[in-house]
């Protein structure tokens, strides 16, 4: 899972990844481009017991999983 | 813009959004779902000189955007 905010802008935070996690669950999606901090891209996803999982930004769930969020808003109009 | 970290929790982040961001401008966007603190979905980018804007996630750029971050971090494996 992803390290603690206090180091996060130093390196890496995601050094496992978790799958299975149900879209309902996540409140808030991170997604963190590749940079000097880090060479790969890593998504971090909030969850509704308030725990930081890693996703694999490689799958195509991914997608569906952003997707679902940000349709999600659009019922409260 | 969004608001400062202290308050973030407590209510909507994004007042107003900025278009015309461009995705190599961006180091991380998070994407929040509507919940108790904000009835709407609510997406920030993070950008290269460090400022936080606040995007429209119901508009089709958005997809853009997220895949774009996504797809970035293939290149470097």
């Amino acid at each position: 899972g992803p390290v603690s905010t206090i180091v996060r802008e130093l390196r890496c935070m995601c050094l496992t990844t978790t799958q299975g996690i149900h879209p309902r669950m996540i409140t808030k999606v991170q997604v963190i481009a590749a940079g000097p901090q880090c060479s790969k891209v890593e998504v971090v996803a909030t969850l509704k017991n308030k725990k930081e999982v890693c996703l694999d930004p490689k799958t195509p769930v991914m997608k569906k999983v952003i997707q679902k969020i940000l349709d999600s808003g659009r019922k409260t109009d």
